[in-house]
């Protein structure tokens, strides 16, 4: 059994409530509130300056040339390729530059990737790929569900994401985030795959409360001038 | 002026909305209530052993052996004294070692710690410093608030509370992390202060949520079976 | 004054040494001993796989998206291009890509890639952009001084050794090292600049001891079955 | 069989050239030339200061409480304990602690500790301790060979240094030492295990290489003014 086969055990009910969420089901059928996807929009955008960084680390921590290698062609494809393609979405959506780079990442936002980053500086290649995992994996999951579910996205204002996360680029992207955890964690031992597979257990949980602060357009629960 | 006193203009108003928490001020007259209390006793317990990293983070990335020694002695106390304070006192309130080291973090718990983490980790020597400066200082701000409201603590169930964090002790611990912070801060540009800075406004904010979090004996927002 | 003149007071005896070394001078004018060139393709190999984690380190701790793709930009430039061309190269001199990735690194090789490694991980970006700065800069400097004592290079064996550090894209490279260290020096306080200075000096000595080391074909001073 | 057992048959033979060194040698029966003692004992000094890093790397890396205690005390003892005792054993020798802190690491010395705090920052805790391993063995098995060959030190200027190093406390480090890499490298995969076993055999060389210095009172191969 790979893993990610272990992993999809641990995961799929929680994937499975990602689909039921409003925000989710909302772009699929492009009832999505505006403001909630601007929202998105934004966060998502500082979100990936974040995330970025979980790649260099992984070139950083490689065990070998061709790992690195991997990590370095994603972290490149991440801030040239998607974070290009997020800027020209934004601005069809009426978001400049300026004030995607100006975002303040939410709560919700900042304890995700705190959370990635603490592990990912803490712990070897592997944790690095399970920190990588749960976004690339369940964005694509959630993208494939939602183009299964409704095939005809012609009406759908939200039609460029589904395509976007449903697509080869990302399909295959996602494919090397779980080649490089199974490679990895290949014949650890299993104090070791445990911890590994908490990373994504609760990297998912943040997955679910990352949609839930778009649906609700949240920033921080506390607010001091 | 003393970056210290900088940082201060930017949380007093913050620190004053502690000493007005349901919890805190409950600690201070004896009405809180005791589960909610055991509730902190785990949470921070759990708090503490990722609280403890930063130091050692600090230790390691010292500019020099003096420092190193100072950030090494609080590792130190906070390990074998504090830690095994806590305990003590946790047994008093019906909390045995073992419960308090399967303490599952709540999220903002997570949060908290995670955040301090990754800053640390990716930062400098006064970025460690900056991450340990909200904790230690206000709970010594919260201490000796409360001890001078409430002179009198004889009958309020958590006076060690308030003798352990408006003691001497606890005082001069604070005074170290002051001083590291101010000695590793001197002198640099204005865009690393902010950063700095940044990180106690942020942390000041995970100890109103920590408080919130006690008060209402909150978890994780999402259960998955 | 730019940090980067300032340094350059401290390593120009330094550099200008490397001039006079055989192994540098054999290169200009072709005299050089293939074996001991071969030496340095292969040592250079594996140099340049650990001199990439340096890229990555900035790309993660780099302060802003700008800086992050910077960093980023030349380690994508580094893995992809450089290497390439090495791998190239060294065919032309009758060494495979597999024992280039086998080679072992000398001793000297070792120091001097775990020296910069270490102050990259312990420090911040602008220790990151230091450990860079000595092998870009003076490679190129190398390269043109080369270029500039034998404007024919047309019977020159080494030619594109030559061509190659003294051409644009490595010195487009150099300069955005350079430009990387003098933006996130500036305005640092002087224990801070020093130390910097201190990381250039140390990695330009390292860079005379590794031609040193082509030059005598040296692996470990120690050897055991 | 312990993993130490396994790397017990890799650097035996190694180990075993140590107490033929002259330098070693001339510790047990007195004959050792003071100068180059004093040398070792300016280089050990500002190596331990590198050295107790790695200590505080593997507290911040430790994968539970009970991990992150052991590392922590070893920590505050070699800063604490063994420091102290090697300022007070300098101090019989005619260096007073500024001239010790003041010591520039030789390049031997530079190259060895680097090579540690690079991996120990790059891995994870089992990595950290296989860096500890080979000094804090490898000194107890020298100074437990110099007791048994020489049971009688009464004349020997250099007695401290063997009882130091063949006595209880720190045969108990070193006891830690190899306790922590037996557990944290438990059921690790065997690429892993060979990366482990790599370090303890360059850090192995690094100790030869170490004395060698000491013996030569070398500094660095290249000066420049």
């Amino acid at each position: 059994m790979k893993f990610t086969d272990r992993i999809w055990n641990r995961v799929e009910d929680i994937w499975n409530r990602y689909l039921e969420h409003p925000f989710v089901s909302g772009l699929g059928d492009g009832s999505l509130n505006v403001d909630k996807f601007r929202h998105w929009l934004k966060q998502d955008y500082v979100y990936l300056v974040e995330y970025s960084r979980l790649m260099a680390i992984g070139a950083e921590k490689a065990p070998d040339l061709a790992t690195m290698n991997m990590f370095s062609e994603m972290l490149h494809g991440t801030l040239f390729g998607e974070m290009a393609l997020h800027r020209k979405y934004a601005e069809m959506f009426g978001i400049e530059e300026s004030e995607l780079l100006e975002t303040e990442p939410s709560a919700v936002n900042t304890a995700y990737t705190s959370y990635m980053l603490n592990h990912a500086q803490r712990g070897d290649a592997a944790a690095v790929a399970a920190c990588l995992l749960a976004c690339a994996w369940s964005y694509n999951y959630i993208g494939r569900a939602l183009a299964d579910k409704h095939p005809d996205q012609n009406n759908n204002p939200y039609k460029q994401w589904v395509d976007t996360y449903s697509g080869e680029d990302f399909s295959e992207l996602n494919g090397t985030a779980m080649t490089l955890l199974n490679e990895l964690a290949e014949g650890k031992p299993e104090r070791e795959l445990a911890q590994l597979e908490e990373i994504v257990v609760k990297t998912s949980l943040y997955e679910y409360m990352f949609w839930d602060m778009c649906e609700t357009k949240e920033e921080w629960p506390v607010k001091f001038k």
